[in-house]
This record gives structure tokens, C-alpha cells and sequence, in this order.
């Protein structure tokens, strides 16, 4: 198997089904990525050891979700000099307003790349970019990426316009 | 000198003159602590080190200010089993609200114990009730305390009472 | 029956399905507590008494939840010299943003440790954390609590690395 | 001297210069009031007396201001049959919206009225217009003041309409 | 039938699930009140002449409830002298803090008296309080309501200290 | 088939359920519109041709409804000289507080004309008014819709107050 | 004189400072308007007045501006068929977070066109777009400060190219 | 001169007192870029050409800053593969809240990498991470970099521990 690029982490595997959208369109891009469960609060020591090991290990871009006070993105960049792609989860209360806020809103020095809350997709399109900067290959698959956003808009843009509003919607 | 009790931390110089108030009522209490400044963001192996040592060398309470993403509090209460008290500490842009939602809205294994937005008065009196489960004698000056703050209302409700509005208020 | 250590009240049995966590962390610990209904808002008189004779009756800790213009934890920490821990009760309205800041901006001198919305089970933990100062043997139960929260996410993390995604995640 | 109808009341005396407002209104209208500071954090038994002596000592109505985590209102609600008006103080970390949302979101049972941020003249302008319930020359007044309201803002309007918009305004 | 002392008024018939608290409360106290749908918005006139003519046909307090952009408790605190309290209806996108702050946030001179989101009960009850400044039996029976409050909270209390923690909350 | 007056775009088809009451009340005063999708995002060389085109081809007014970081509306009202109104779409996770304040808040020298989240009946609304200035029978059509509102409303009124309240209101 | 075509209105004289930069733009443009004083809230009588009347008067346009508890826009679109632009006004609690909601947040029926808070300038320039439907002359006029808008930046733009970045910045 | 690798771009000149801090850190890392103003709203033409050619142009990254209804980041997202950083600039009314959901909450398919509100420094910071991917040196000062923030740090630290509470603090 070829070494990961990418490395995905979530806080809690709860947050699996926002997170996955990220390892779909790195998917679609071909681009190797690891992912796995790694917590600031509950696995301290885990998160200290991914972050510091991960420019090692060959990664080159870290994307991490997290929800309410959520330190996993910030830590990480705390720690390693590779790009960090945060992802605010939604939260039951607030909305992921914390989220938001705990993820983005990080010191000078430290910066955080913080995404749309919930939007893994794309935080995987980030990644997909910053590698880009490297790998013409993935700037070319980005560029076609987004022809195909513009395709799909434009099709359905047609179909409005010729066969008109849809009786039915609620 | 005494063995501290009470750690008092933050994550920048900038919040000291924030953070002192904790500091100042601890010494009203004569209570020990010690005072520095970890950044989880700028120095997190110390805020690792400090957080992994601090029972082992007689800490009983850590008292964490930070502003913004602020994870200094989160992040010393994922590494130690003591009690962590939060002070947010108020931001130009967004107020605080940003700080207060990133230390209290932490998930559900790893508590922070919040204060209000810049009140570390409070988190100093707060380590006083928490010494006090163990000290007979803090839990009597902090009730001494609270009868001080009854007088001193009481006096000025009876100044006001007798004096009337002063003339001057604008 | 053992002398209860922690109180735990809440304004409303409607609370009861939120507030029970803290019972429940509690119980696990073999941590004994009582728990009751006390409304600062509709019962003042008996909110008064328990504050009042809390600390004369044993507890150490006590743990409020509430929602909305949440002032049972404020004011039974303005009665009492012992530690109150507040839990901001999710409405349905704000969300508990209300409750929240209803709780956890106390003015100096009367604080309340607030814990996130609806995260009765930190403060059942927070309430360990604090009697841990006193009795070392609940503070090695937090320390060994950490430890299985770190396994726990430790084997998930390693069912995720070896099984991979789920297929079936919506 | 005459009886007082209103008791104006207020956490701290720094709410001085908010709550005056109150005052200045009611003694245009020649109302007898009481003013005074009542903390429900730092002098709770005093604030249970207030309240619960206020009917048989001749008041009608309560105007209670506070900031923050803002609790005299609805206590002094909580422990009073009377109409009790809360007036949110504005504070210097969330702009009074936590004072806001502390008075005014009560549970069922226990109502507060709720003015404006820092509106403490309106809080006596409802105090006045629940005492013309009662007294129909007060409410004459309330009347007659509306009018002078509305003279006020025609004379302004008269005065831009033939002047013209000054030329130096910044 | 005796003269309505009370008018409970709201922007649309889809307030009236909220709205009709107000009036069971008021019914419950055998206070009579006339119950209509006046829009600020949709029926200016209707509103402009309803709170004109409100004082000289006898009531004595309104009670207005409106979402959103909620204009009916200003507009007609506007015109008349009478005190009005206003119900902010909770909104399906902000949730009721937009009507909240329309209708609390008034400024100097023409109060109304806000209640929490949705609490139509409150509404109600604030409006028995009011007319307690005239009618000592409706005082008489806001007391005797709290105290009803108060035993029914210490039945639920004495049950869950009897019975303890039902088993199959979820 | 005569030239559209008015076009309604949107930034992506699930807007439609929101958008198509603009539509509606277009087609209920028979004014000639044109619909369809154009995305600032994702087809940003087809919004700018909209934009450029849209006086040319006989546009008079132009709805533009989008929802999170909605940039449709500021973009086409930054390339074209015609009125644009914004209708922000409720977002699942901010609840469309995200899409009002990226609609309403342009800087000086480019305005949107903002209507309520997800009301795309006020946006159709708000461009027959701005058409009545140029069309009297438009304006004709605007002020038989606000008196037929009244009816409906004074309806109901007479309604509830014949009948009363229904007994089955939950 | 020639006859006003845009009605420029607001609560207070305090409100002028943020309501003049409606003028100034229409008087760029060459545009007659009325600027007056005209409160929902103190002088309801005059309010409903100027609404009813506008029309009738020749007004094409109204701008009203307001603060806090914002009714003015609201109220007088309710009355008059003719367009109606809001100005939240900034105020000192909420920033203008209230006004915006107050205005914007108009029921189905009666629409508000809100421009962004304190931006009397867009309040005055989509007056002139929604006049440009009629009048050509002053559709080639908002053209034509597109364009000088256009060229302001491009000539900073080359500034900033050409001299690099001023050194006293602060 | 050698080729720019970053392009620095804002809405207007009144950022440049916020963006030019993402220059200096890019300065101090001897990154080429270049620095100029391009309007989303007031030149979009300018804004789209910029966006198109900027790959082309050898651009690998672009920081991109805007305040209130931020378009700019998003909308050069919109238009090119590169990796666009958006910086939130504070706003008067709204502190930047409204710039920072305008600039993060983007649609799936179009990222911009949001930082901090006004925190420039980190998008420079951010800029040089990502051109650290395919440039091993910037990388390497990038880690240098952080330790350089960790001594500064522990500097304070030092000094703080070993000179105690400063006495002059305000």
C-alpha cells in the first residue's frame, strides 16, 4: 500500500458520519489517507504522539472534526508543522456554534484551517488543494472537480427551465 | 516555603492582568500557589508536563485562563485527575463568548469547572471552596468572606438609605 | 446508610432525565449522594433551608441543575460556603444558551462552576474530582476512570484502523 | 412622610447610575418610592426579607435591577405576590444580553416583566402605568406624559423639517 | 357577562396554541378577558383602533403575543396608556430571540412588559399580579397560586426521595 | 410569451421549496418572471453573465436566494444596476442566521434589499411594490393583496370571537 | 420645488447622524426627497399618518431608520403599498443585532427591505435602483456610480501596487 | 524580481491595517508575494480576472481578507483550484461575526481555509504551512518558527516564575 498523504482524525467515532464525507472525496481524488479515532480530551498522550510523528510518517496535510469545546484541530496544529484542516461538528445544543468558535478562533502563531461546520467534504477538497501545491496531478483532478460542480448546476439549471417548477414539492 | 496548593496558569502574558485577581484573593486566604504562564497552543509539551506532574508535586486545584480557542483549561483537565477551574478571558472581537463556549462546553468524561468571562476572583474563591472540602479552616474564611461581602452591600444599602441619591451620579 | 457527601438538586423533576447522570457517574463510583427537587423559583423557603443546612448535614459538594433564568445553582452557592457545581439544562427555545449564561456569569465573590449544557455526567464527575482533594482513594477512582475512557476510544480507534469504514453509515 | 409604592432595588451600587432612571421618572410623577441595594448573591437573606415584607409594608410594586447573571428580579418574584419589573443591566463582557436572558426567561409560574437593557426609566413608566390600575390620576399622568413624548418629537420633527438637516453633523 | 378586564390579543391564529395559556390562567383565577387576533402588520387600523379604545372600554391590562419582527405589544404600548405586556411567540428559524428583542428593546418612554418565549402563562399570571394592585382578592389568589406551585414541587420532591430514581427514565 | 420583468434565482435546487413562493405570489398578480438556478459558488461565469445581461434582456428586479455563506444576492447586486432583493435560506446548522448576515450585511455603495429568512413570499411581494413605481396596476394589485390580508385576518378575528377558543388546541 | 419622490424617515434626531448618508447619496443623484422625524412609537397618530398619505403625495420610495425594538419600517410598510427600506440603526447593548432583527424579520404579507445596519448610504442608493425602474436617467446614474465605485479601487489597487505597503501603519 | 508564490488581496484599503500583518510573517520567511485590493463587490470584474489568471500567474496560494457580507474569499474559491485562506476583518457593528460566517459556512464543493477574526499573521502562517508541502525548506521554518513562539514563551514563563507578580498592573 502506498503511504498515506492525507491523515483523518475525529475525537469520537460519533462523529463517523459527519467525518466520512472527507474520506469519500479524497476517495474520488485517489488520494491515500489513514483514518482513525484520536480524542485530545479522552487520549491525550495518542493525540500528542499522532501529531508529533505525522510529518514522519509522511503526511502532509491533517484533517480533524470535533464538536462542542472542540481542541483536537488546534492541538494538533500545536504540535506539528504540517497544514490542519479543523472541521466544527454540529452540536445537539448549540448548533456547532462552539464548535465553530473552539476550532477557528485560535492564537496568533497557531493557525487552524477551519471549514463550514459539518463540512467534511470540504475539508477533503482543502486537502485535495494543498496537495495540489505539490502534485500537479491533483491541481488538474480539482480543476476538473469543480467543471463538474459547474455541469451538474448547469444540467439542473435546464431542467428547471424547460420543464418549469415542479408541481409537487412540499 | 509551603508547598503550593493551587496552580495557576494562562496562556499568555496578556491575561496576567486577569488572572492576578485569582492570585490575590488566594493570598487574602493565605493560601500557597504558584504562578505561571503554559500555552497549550505555543508550549504544549510544558502544558503536557505541567498538567502529568502537578498531583505528583502537591497540587491539589489548577486554576486555567485563556482567550479565543481556548484549550489551555481542556486540555490540563484531559491530562490531570485534579479539579481544573476555567476563567475565559475576554476577546476584542467576540467578547468572550468564543473563550466561555470553548472551556465549558467540554464533552462528557472530562469536566472544566467554568467561572464567568475575566472573573478569576472567582476562580481563586472557587479553589477555596475545593480546599475547603479538605481545610476546616479555608471553608471558615471562606465563609468569613462571605460575610464580609454581606456587610460591605449592607453598608452601602444603609448609606444609600440614609444619604439618598447622590446628586452627581452621570 | 452512609452520611450522603454530594447533594444533588435540580428545579424540576422534569430535569430528572438529564440531572440522573450525575447520580449515575456517582453510583459508580460508590460515591453516596442524595437527590431532590428544590425550585429556587416556586419552592424559595426550602431552597433557603437546604443551602442553609447543607454543610451542617455533611454534603461537601453540591451539584444544581437548571434551565432557563437557571438560578437554583447561583443561589444556593450564595447561601452555602461549600462547592456548587451548575448544570445548564437544554430549552427548548435557546437551547440552553440561556440556561448557560443564566448560570455561569456570576458576579464576584459568589461563584458557581459550570459545567457544558445538559452534561450532568461531568459535573457527577467534577463533584469525584473535588472530593478527591479529601479522600485519595476517589481520586485514584477518577484517575482509574480516565484510564478507561482512554481504552475505550483506544479499541474503537483500532477497530476503525483494522475493519475500516463502515458501509452502512447514514 | 407618605407611604412608598414602588421599592426600587439593585444588586450593587454601581447599578446606581442605570437604576436612578427609575427614580427620576416616578418623582416627576410624584410617586413615593424606596431605593435601595439588595444583592440576592451577597446578601441573600436580606434580599428573602425584602421581598417577602414588601406587601405588608404598603408596596405595590417592585423594580429590581441587577447584571450578569442577573437573579434579584426573579428571586425577589419568586418570594412576592406583587408584580415584580426586572430591568437588565448592561455588562461589560456580553452587553447585557446575559442579564437579559437571565431576567426574562422565568419559568411558568414565576413571572418577571422585563424591560429593555439598561431601561430603568421605562421600568418606572410600567411601574406607573400598574399603579393606574389602581389611582386613575396616575394614570392621567402616564397619559399626559405620552402626550409631552409626542409634542417633543413633533417639535423636532417641525424644527428639521423648516431648518433643514444641520451641516454639521458628524 | 361582566366587563373583560383583561385583552389578550396576537398577530395570527397560529399563536393562539401559545396564546390560549394566558387565558386558562385567567380563567383559572375567574378573571375575565376578551381573546381576538389583531395584526399589526396585516390590520394596522384594527390594531390602532384596538388599543385606542381599550382604556374606555374597561380593560385594564393587555396582553399581546406576536414572532418574529413582533410589532403588536410596542404598537399598542404606543397608543395606549395602559400597561401591556408582551409574549414573544418562539419563530421556526431564530427560535423566538428575534421576537424576543422586538418586543423587549423598546425605547424610552413607551415600555412593555416582556415575559419569557412562549410563556403565555406567565402573561397571564403577570396580568393577575397587576390587577392584585387594585383587587386585593386577586392578590389573594397569586398567593394562594404560589402556594399551590410550591406544594406541588414538594409532593414531586417527597416522591423522589421516597421512591428514588425511577428506573426506565430515558 | 411576454418578457419577464422579474427573475428569481437561486443557488442551488434545494432551494426550490423555499424559493417557489416567490413565484407564486408573481403568478398570483400576473407578473411575468423568469426562474432558474444559478450558483455564485459553483457556476460563477453563469451568475456573472446573469448579472451582465439581466437589464439588457428587460429584467427589471432580480431575486436571488441562498443560503450559509450566501454570496448570490451581493454578487449579481455588485455587477448589475437593477434592484436585487436576498432571501436568505434557513441553513440546518445556524438556522439561516449565517445566510442573513452574509445577505444583509454589504458595504456601502452595493445594498441588497433583504427580506426575513426563508421568505421568498415578501421577495416576490417586495418586487411587485418596487415594480408598482413603474406600473400603477401593479400597485393596484399590491394594495387589493394587503386589504385582502386584512379581510382574512379580520375573519379569523370574528371567528375566534363568535366561537371562542377551540377546545381541542394542543 | 419639485415634489419629493423619496420619504426619508426615522425614529429620533439621534438617528440623523446614520439617516444623513441617505440624503447626501440622493442628493448626488439629484434625487428630490423629504427628510422628517417620524416615531412608531411616540407619535403613532403621525406615523400612521405619513403612511397613509405618501402615496397620495407622490412618494415613490420610503427609507425609515430605527433602533432597537426597530417598529418604524415595519409599521409603515403595513400601511402604505409603496416600498419600504429599513435601516437598523446600530445601538449601544446589542450593536444593532436587535434592530436588524426587528426589521427584517417581517411576517409573509409585509415585506421590509433591510439594508445592512447603520447604512443609511445603501438605504439611499437602493431607493435610486428602485426609482431607476422608471426612471432611466437615474438607472444610468447608478450605472455610472458602479463605475466610479469601480474605479476608486483600481486606483488604490495601483497605489498600493506601485508605492507597496505605507511603513506607519498601525 | 522572483516570482510571487502568494497573492494578498482585500475588499478595500481600510484592511490594511489587519491584512498587512500576513505580509510581515510571509516577510520574515522571505515567501514572495504581492499585495493589492480587489473589491468582490465594487470591481468584480477585477475579482474574476485576478481569481482566473492567478494560477497561471504562478500564484500557489492566495489570502484573501473582507469584512460584514464577506464575498471575496468565497467567490476567488469559486474560481480557482488554488487554496484560498479567508481572514474575517472585524466590523463595528457585529465584531466580525458577520465576516466570519460569511467567509467559513461555504457550500460543499468550495472551500475557503477560514482563520481567526482579524488574525492575518496565521493566514500568512497558514500559507507558509501549505507551501510547505511541496517546499521542505519553508517547512522547515515553520517548525522553526514554532519553537522560536515556544522559548518566547517560556521566557515569560521564566521571568514571571523567578520576578513574581508584576505591582503595577491595571
Amino acid at each position: 500500500m502506498r503511504q498515506p498523504l492525507v491523515g483523518i482524525i475525529m475525537g469520537s467515532d460519533s462523529d463517523l458520519p459527519v467525518m466520512q464525507d472527507a474520506a469519500k472525496i479524497l476517495d474520488s481524488f485517489i488520494i491515500i489517507y489513514e483514518i482513525t479515532i484520536v480524542s485530545a480530551h479522552r487520549t491525550p498522550q495518542r493525540m500528542f504522539d499522532y501529531a508529533q510523528t505525522a510529518e514522519q510518517r509522511g503526511l502532509e496535510v491533517i484533517i480533524a472534526g470535533a464538536g462542542g469545546a472542540a481542541h483536537l484541530p488546534g492541538m494538533v496544529a500545536a504540535i506539528t508543522a504540517l497544514p490542519v484542516i479543523g472541521v466544527p461538528v454540529k452540536t445537539s445544543s448549540l448548533q456547532g456554534l462552539d464548535s465553530l468558535l473552539s476550532i477557528v478562533q485560535m492564537p496568533a502563531g497557531v493557525p487552524v484551517a477551519s471549514v463550514a461546520i459539518n463540512n467534511a467534504k470540504n475539508a477533503g477538497l482543502l486537502a485535495a488543494q494543498i496537495l495540489g501545491v505539490k502534485f500537479p496531478e491533483i491541481r488538474r483532478q480539482v480543476s476538473d472537480y469543480k467543471k463538474s460542480l459547474e455541469k451538474m448546476v448547469l444540467d439542473k439549471a435546464l431542467k428547471l427551465e424547460t420543464e418549469g417548477l415542479p408541481s409537487d414539492i412540499s
